[in-house]
């Protein structure tokens, strides 16, 4: 395994769906960051089921619990740090955060063992891990590990903000419609039908200054990419115009440079801020595919992995219809650690 | 800089478009691994400029010479190594291999270093590296840099094959074409016009045995698009249908498991081979998005660095009026890089 | 701050010494891996303090809990993974472990912030984090941070006991006796006097298989002592005979082979089971040196930051006057896990 | 295989003792770095052999050859960059260096692939890769691997300058003896009896500010020792006062903080300028153990690894009767090689 992300700033996240608790280790934190505790559980409660007619009606207790990394933050009082304090401050130690689980493994999941559910992980992961594979709930490969995500990535959002970058996501598309008025209606019809719907959500990282990143392999494309494809159902990534630009002639792609005020800037930003692999000082722009959430009432074909032959599954349970309103914030969690982290790196 | 990739097999590329040569060294790789040299040479030929109206008439000495890391593949003849013999064996030592420039820093570049070009990396530069970047030819950001690349690519397909996998890329758009027929109208098209065009290429790695890769950020996707956005000129990148998944409901997107043969299989592949980052033993498929070369004839708005001020710019010399056609065979390689450090590792 | 070592297997440590808790997390343990938990508490247990007269009588709950990265191991049980179980199974998932300090951030530190202790990372931390540094009780820096290392080291003894291998420690020297019937009396004389003294650990890996390991930056010295400075108050390392080959001839210090039962060996092993950073097959030998306890009741001299003034100090608080017996279970757990981290990779 | 050493500046050796050549990348030099050639070379040229007769009289033409990475230095003038000039300057690319190998696997090695020299690495690289190893001058495990060290060591001992830092070696014992005026007669007597002997270099590392390092594995006293256990024959590493701190009591061993011009500092520098992995603003001081030469000429037992029986060997060729005075610029370069790798870090 490997739930391991950046070389500044080393974000290892762990948990599965009903171990005793998911959370994850920020190791690189400067000495002295302030974390806007509020903040940081406003930013998790975006992620939150429960709050919607378009989630899933199950609620999570997302409380976090800071284990070290800190000490209170309120400059210098020597008590117990616990949640009950409105900001920690960073001490330089790894930070360590935890969130306990209230449902765990109380289920019977011999079926799921035995019928992997269509593109979900149960499949592959019975293939590399066997039998000692947790499956109750997904295990590690479960949505509920974007807690953690999101609980690190609110940490460098917090910290971000201070080097004067922003980092916001918005839908841009849910299903066949890129009418947001019509976005909520287009889930609900598809959870209507037992079925579920995707989407796509664009990331704006805005006041990175020009020359971060690294050429080839270290480039912020590289880097968001690496770090946006470890939220599940992600199956796209492009910067600037994306994929559009394929249809374009160099002279409609290409961004020409003007002044403006005294400043070097371009007219447009086909390239989404980056260029060489390195930031250019325009905002970063990126947008990410959303495939529709893979448990679906509705019945499918699957395999029964003891008899080898083909059966049929319905997924049980309450899911999502469509986790993009859910992911918006995971994209922003990980498009905050990966710019950090080569922020932090220079 | 960070121009290395991989954990189990270390690829470090070096070289800029003028310096005496360009390189790769690659740590790692089983001793006793025999390497074509013809095959390799072929493989990188693909990429190779001055072989067709569609590309670039400049000529480039691609000749690779190996400074260490084989014996001669005979069977333990003794002698010195050297690109006269038809194969190579890796002795275990790190593999270093070079090729020579001929063209070295011998134009007049005050120019391109006072008035960046529209979409290049110049300006980034620039700002990174201050005077000190070596602006000749674009430098290390060159496209010249993807000749290592697929020499580092074509050793890990020769290896791949060994182990039943193969990489195979195909180019399926051109501008705004997807006929393969029209493909070299729409390049001349845009060459006459001294302008340039994008395209899509298509990439599929067949052979892969499910439940390789690591869930989360060492996923099979995340791996692939860090090694993909090393080539310069990708702008996006997706995997199974991709974008496409956006606008489809769960009982169109999920691929349904069934017996085949008495093997797990699925009907479809929209997940293009890869659940939870793992691979699930179907053909892992990608699409990338190339952005229209931005070298162009056509006058364009540029800024003096020095003046301050707004200026115009029409890119001399000889460039490639689409570079999809060659950068097929670099998806192939960086492709064959990221999926073999993985078998490497496992 | 980076308190993760290992490639294939990542051990991430984290907590300081009045945190609410401090714990580590292993990614990369091979699913289905089974865990001893009454043998990982025994192993701990070693380290812990308040077991003899030579040691602090001080107290510590080291009751391990495991968060994640296992399922209950009597082969499928689906219910909560406590520590009433005597076997866990690693799941494939990270393993979280934490410990939870009993005892956090209760006294008065503010002398001790203003007053370095001589030979601890007070000073050195100062600098480095300035006042947001967790001073208390030494912070991250606090040999109680060793607890986790045990805790990680400890799973690796019992893999690397499945491959064959073992680890043992044993103490050599303590002060200037290295007759074991005398080293109580050592301990017992230095803190009759108010003062600590050191000693010397001899680490030995049985089992090992030749072949392992790397030239260069990956040897298994490089590792081993990678890890092992990770332990607080080592000073120094050396394999095989070490710093007594200075001393020999080559014809004296040269491991000969010599056939022994149709099996290549060497009649000495003044190589410490290691040539060119790769194992012989021999036995693993290194020792490593433990500077006496920097915390004695004996006045020093220090200085008041705050003042800028030479001032003295006595370390009140109880204190190990020899941290060798408990440092040898931690040289046994770092060694484990830099040994199994090359045998996991390979 | 792991040659490659670093986190801010990455270091990746090739080549082996008989490759066409052997080299060094350098990924991460700033931008701008001056590189005094000439000084480079009198730095390497104090590690080539066959300047004594206490050393091999064997000659290496050890000539740098710079591929990529620098543009000359003289300030702008762009012309291919050979070593005829005196400067180069670091263009922000990967720094490429090789040095051809004029002895190019002429010999004979086949009874050396059969009979493996004591204490050399034949036999673990045996078991390692096989018949593959390249063993002719023992390959990638050749002393002849200092020399790209030492060029990628010198170039950093050349930044640190620029830092106020200083990196010097001095050999403090030559088998028993540790008076520098019998240093060349004990080599002399080892020389004519056919044998080799050993010693201890002591490395000072002045002028690092306090603060530098990181707590556990990323401590300085880590990341020195897996550097320096990258050189060929060092068995052994400690800091400060090292194993001599194990017979000393607290009182004895602790450095005592004063105030000295209005800066806070120590009296004694036992700790060897490193508390908890963090500089404490005092030299950094440490000593290796150099063994004896494995090749001499005495006759030593080995075996046949085809006939699986007994022999004897006698290393034929020109040896070093003593490495350390050739190791002590080694130990430099490495040094400077991990202190620049945590100075550029932060």
């Amino acid at each position: 395994m490997a739930s391991m992300f950046g070389k500044s700033l080393k974000v290892q996240i762990f948990g599965q769906s009903h171990s005793a608790a998911i959370g994850v280790v920020m190791d690189g934190l400067p000495a002295g960051t302030l974390i806007d505790l509020d903040e940081l559980r406003a930013f998790m409660k975006r992620r939150a089921p429960g709050q919607s007619d378009t989630a899933t009606p199950r609620k999570e207790a997302d409380e976090i619990e800071i284990l070290s990394g800190v000490v209170p933050g309120e400059g210098g009082a020597e008590q117990a740090c616990t949640c009950d304090v409105k900001h920690a401050s960073a001490c330089g130690a790894p930070l360590a955060m935890v969130i306990r689980n209230t449902n765990t493994r109380s289920g019977d999941y011999a079926e799921l063992r035995d019928v992997p559910r269509p593109s979900h992980a149960d499949y592959a992961a019975y293939v590399k891990y066997g039998t000692a594979h947790d499956i109750a709930g997904g295990g590690h490969f479960s949505g509920r590990l974007t807690a953690p995500l999101c609980a690190a990535g609110g940490v460098c959002v917090q910290i971000l903000r201070t080097h004067g970058v922003t980092v916001r996501s918005e839908i841009v598309q849910i299903g066949t419609t890129t009418d947001p008025e019509r976005f909520r209606a287009e889930i609900l019809a598809a959870k209507a039908d037992g079925d579920s719907v995707g989407g796509i959500i664009e990331c704006t990282v805005n006041g990175v200054r020009a020359g971060l990143g690294e050429p080839m392999f270290e480039g912020m494309e590289n880097r968001i990419a690496a770090a946006i494809f470890g939220i599940p159902a992600i199956k796209g990534i492009e910067f600037g115009n994306g994929f559009a630009c394929a249809s374009l002639r160099g002279s409609q792609n290409n961004d020409e440079f003007i002044m403006q005020n005294g400043i070097v800037t371009t007219a447009t930003n086909n390239a989404g801020g980056i260029l060489g692999g390195i930031t250019s000082g325009l905002p970063i722009v990126f947008r990410v595919a959303v495939k529709p959430t893979p448990s679906i009432a509705k019945e499918q074909r699957s395999v029964s992995l003891s008899r080898g032959e083909n059966t049929a599954l319905s997924v049980r349970g309450r899911h999502d219809p469509c986790i993009v309103p859910r992911a918006a914030v995971c994209v922003e969690a990980a498009a905050a650690i990966a710019v950090y982290d080569v922020v932090r790196g220079e």
